[in-house]
């Protein structure tokens, strides 16, 4: 009876190709319509979402109605957005700045709406929600979301009590929207947290539409605020900078612009440049907040009308004690960034050319020694992969796709800003150490992140090491050779005391696996310093003016601005990825 | 012996959940058993790529090292040519065109090798391509790229011409490349000609990366020519144009840019400018070539060790007098649209403001009528797919998969000019007739794409009828029923005078059949003429300055430059698709 649980169904449906489940597609076939049954009649609703092969077949198949309708939603949505940002940068006067925040509050308005609708229907239908994905929203995505959520709410504090102070003279549009995306964030926050392992079976095309909503808002609250934090900063260096465009200046001296009025809107109370700065400060961390969200939002749209495959939530320990070499390591060079990030805020905080330029040498030095080690670590991991061939997981997965997608995706950023870094330096003929070393550091990320990508993908594609099971079957081969009951009884050996063979076998995977959890602790370590070090503001691409030079100012910032916080992004997921990794091998 | 055909065998693998094939699994297992038992024999080959467990796979899966390694590979040598195009079109001074065209050389040069060396090897090893993809390389691709390609070569032997008259003051680099990719224009379109449909089995990683670096090159060119044509736009149209930004001028005088230098250096012969002029007209076409060519390369890649399920290549017949309406009216639509855009060129190459405003108010009012008709008819053919429900295609196909991703794509391109016309428009406060015709286009457009996108899905995604497979069914259906023999003698009736009941079902059908046919005809020859309008030069996004009003002219161009060629491939694309469709309805 333990097979007819529903909740373990859907497994037969998946598709394998190997020979050990083929043999039983049968007895299994028999079982499956059992359930079906079963299932009708106990629930005594005949539109319930059960195994219905044709109901399956058409939720797997992806390609219905409910997908494409929110497919191109979303598309509509999202270049509709495009369209107006781009406007509200390059337009003088016909699209200001406060038509795209209508436009913006339309959306998020939409969107909570929807979130309380999808919470209140989902809670008062039974069976709505029948499966869970247990790999959809891990607990470091959820808590980063309400991480930066709180910060989010903060800003959006800030902003309302700064636009507040400038009533008189800005739009009310203004203090409407960070009010509106405040409570629209919370919402969220609260329905991701509770929903994001959903497999909604109702509604689909509603659901599927509400999601593709939520994906694109959250899309066009994070293009708005990448946009507005490149103004800033385009706007900003150009009063102290010697090298500004005639084309900044322009932008900046014209009154119509939202961002220059400081000059003449004056604020009704003394706080406002203290909120301002504060507000500006927790734009990065609204920024993830929007790409945490959209990516659960996406795995949720994944997962509408999926009926799951439970059989690989089996629980993994983790002991701690496993490891040793590679925790010191990474400890290790986790306080000697901390010490140089320290010390480089405070050098460059001085506005001392010389004591940037000391900072900068000293960030480099720490960096290339960090990467050189998690590149030589990373390859002995690879070569470990390719040495200790295991299954790849098999069956589809909508999480994993998206971890891989989301993984490489999200280096793209980093990869880009290296390769503009490398352009810069050689075509700046790399004059001088901190030249060289920017090159050699930016050289050495490319070879990181390309052998942690390659790291990463074989190993959450690897089956998980299973010591139980490996055991059990070659106890079976054993038991199966002897196969007179008489002799059997005498020697059938314990699990536990396998013959010299087996036992050296295990002996060798320990050791691999050994140094495969190694490995992990090390780059992961290693991974958290280099996010803690642009996350927490170390800024080493403005602070270096090769780029800046190379390319001009607003380009520069550009590809910084947009490709950093997918860096940040990265190392953070990196870290997910490498502890699942460790778990698993 | 029929089953132990190697060309089947693989079709045993497709994932599939439907009884019937799982009831002969077991048998199935033994033949595929016995199939690479023969292989390995008969070949005499133990590293031949047989059909055994863990060789197939590993290619299935599709997350092995050659293809990381070949994702890296295409990923880094796209962001280092983004970073160094962007330093060619911001610097100055340290990156000239010239590198760009030296790494474009270098990259031609590989790839022209590569291809040379697949050609060779392939040919020499026995069973290198085991399998063909009868969906990949359709002879529409074909026949594009070898046209784009023709007009490509062309291209440049008038940029060789025009660069040998101006040697004294030019980088010979610059008479280089052109020879350099006219080689590699004409052994890519051989080679993809002739090998389009490979499944390549040996040397997989090589082959991966090879196909990777095709990829990446021909995204290269690509990039870079758009980045041209883009740069070439927006320098001609300042001299006249009024409101030139600062930033324009600054570039046009700077010497050191050389697209500029046209003032100093003086051509050797007198059919300079002639040559110029004529090699900007090929441009497009050389940017078309790039995109097919990348779309093959792709396709190829993802069919690198597949092993064919060929059960889908029946032959479908195509009678042109099934459909009567739908060519009809389609063909007033083309003459229709050929007799205005004729006057549209005509009128607009006057240069006088009235003439244009008439030869644009006549483009649009064409327009909207033809994009009305196919709107409402591509919603018939919608309900109609909503109405005659057909199991949809099962079984992974790369080619498929990357028919509905290029359409989707491509469609990008068109819905981002119309939303920034759409905007534009709105923001500019819909004056006149021609900015109210443009919205209104612009919006139709839309609701065509999305229609369009839907339809073609679907249709794509539908089982392909099959008259005959009906009949045997029912035939069967009425001989089963007819269990005694002697009665079975006298009652049979033959395929063809079928009882009434089927046979209205069969007509059924038919209707809705016929519809689809003529829906398809009709939608066919409007997207041709959608597709002539801009390929041979309507630009009516210049023609009316409310976009560059609006936006900066950089901005405008750039989105009208990179939208317009994917949106030229995409009505050449549906235009293919929507033959398939008709075909299989």
């Amino acid at each position: 009876m333990k097979w007819l649980a529903p909740q373990k169904a859907s497994g037969f449906y998946s598709c394998s190709s190997n020979a050990i489940n083929m043999t039983t597609k049968e007895d299994l076939e028999a079982i499956e319509n059992q359930i079906s049954t079963i299932q009708v009649s106990s629930h005594g609703e005949t539109a319930s979402p059960v195994l219905a092969h044709g109901k399956f077949k058409t939720a797997e198949k992806g390609r219905n109605w409910g997908w494409l309708l929110s497919g191109f939603i979303s598309l509509n949505i999202l270049l509709l957005g495009i369209a107006i940002v781009s406007g509200s940068v390059f337009n003088k006067i016909q699209i200001s700045s406060s038509h795209l925040l209508i436009f913006l509050i339309l959306l998020v308005i939409l969107t909570t709406v929807w979130m309380v609708y999808y919470k209140i229907h989902t809670s008062r239908v039974y069976h709505a929600v029948l499966y869970k994905d247990s790999h959809a929203g891990p607990v470091w995505l959820r808590s980063g979301l309400v991480l930066f959520g709180v910060c989010s709410v903060i800003m959006d504090i800030f902003k309302i009590v700064y636009y507040a102070g400038r009533m008189h003279c800005e739009s009310p549009v203004k203090i409407a929207f960070p009010a509106v995306q405040a409570l629209f964030v919370i919402v969220q926050t609260y329905i991701l947290w509770v929903h994001a392992k959903d497999c909604v079976q109702i509604q689909q095309i509603i659901t599927r539409c509400g999601l593709m909503l939520t994906l694109s808002t959250n899309l066009m609250v994070w293009m708005t605020a990448v946009t507005e934090e490149l103004l800033h900063q385009t706007v900003a260096p150009v009063i102290t900078s010697s090298n500004s465009s005639s084309n900044n200046d322009h932008r900046f001296n014209d009154p119509m612009q939202g961002r220059a009025e400081s000059s003449e809107c004056k604020c009704s109370h003394n706080m406002c440049d203290v909120f301002e700065k504060a507000y500006y400060y927790l734009y990065p961390f609204n920024i993830e907040y929007s790409l945490f969200a959209s990516a659960m939002a996406y795995v949720m749209w994944k997962n509408v009308g999926r009926q799951m495959d439970e059989h690989h939530s089996h629980k993994l320990s983790f002991s701690p004690w496993d490891v040793l070499v590679g925790p010191v390591a990474g400890l290790i060079v986790l306080v000697a960034g901390l010490a140089t990030f320290v010390v480089y805020e405070v050098d460059v905080a001085k506005e001392d050319p010389k004591s940037t330029e000391e900072a900068l040498i000293m960030h480099y030095v720490m960096n290339i020694v960090a990467i050189l080690l998690m590149s030589i670590t990373t390859l002995v991991g690879c070569i470990i992969f390719r040495m200790d061939k295991r299954e790849q997981v098999s069956g589809k997965n909508p999480t994993r796709s998206l971890d891989v997608g989301l993984l490489v995706g999200a280096s793209l950023g980093q990869f880009l800003i290296c390769y503009f870094t490398i352009v810069a330096v050689l075509a700046s003929g790399v004059k001088g150490h901190i030249n060289g070393l920017n090159l050699a550091c930016s050289i050495l990320t490319v070879i990181q992140l390309c052998l942690q990508n390659a790291f990463l993908i074989k190993g959450l594609h690897r089956e998980p090491y299973k010591e139980t099971e490996t055991t059990t079957v070659f106890a079976n081969v054993m038991a199966v050779r002897e196969r007179d009951p008489e002799r059997r009884s005498s020697s059938i050996v314990p699990a536990h005391t396998l013959p010299i063979p087996l036992s050296l076998f295990q002996g060798r995977l320990s050791w691999k696996r050994r140094i495969l959890k190694e490995i992990c602790a090390f780059l992961l370590l290693c991974n958290v310093i280099l996010w803690i070090m642009p996350a927490f503001g170390a800024r080493p691409q403005f602070d270096n003016t090769v780029g800046s030079d190379i390319y001009e100012f607003q380009t520069w910032a550009a590809v910084v601005n947009i490709g950093m916080p997918f860096g940040i992004f990265y190392r953070l997921h990196s870290v997910a990825s490498l502890f699942e990794v460790c778990l698993t091998s």
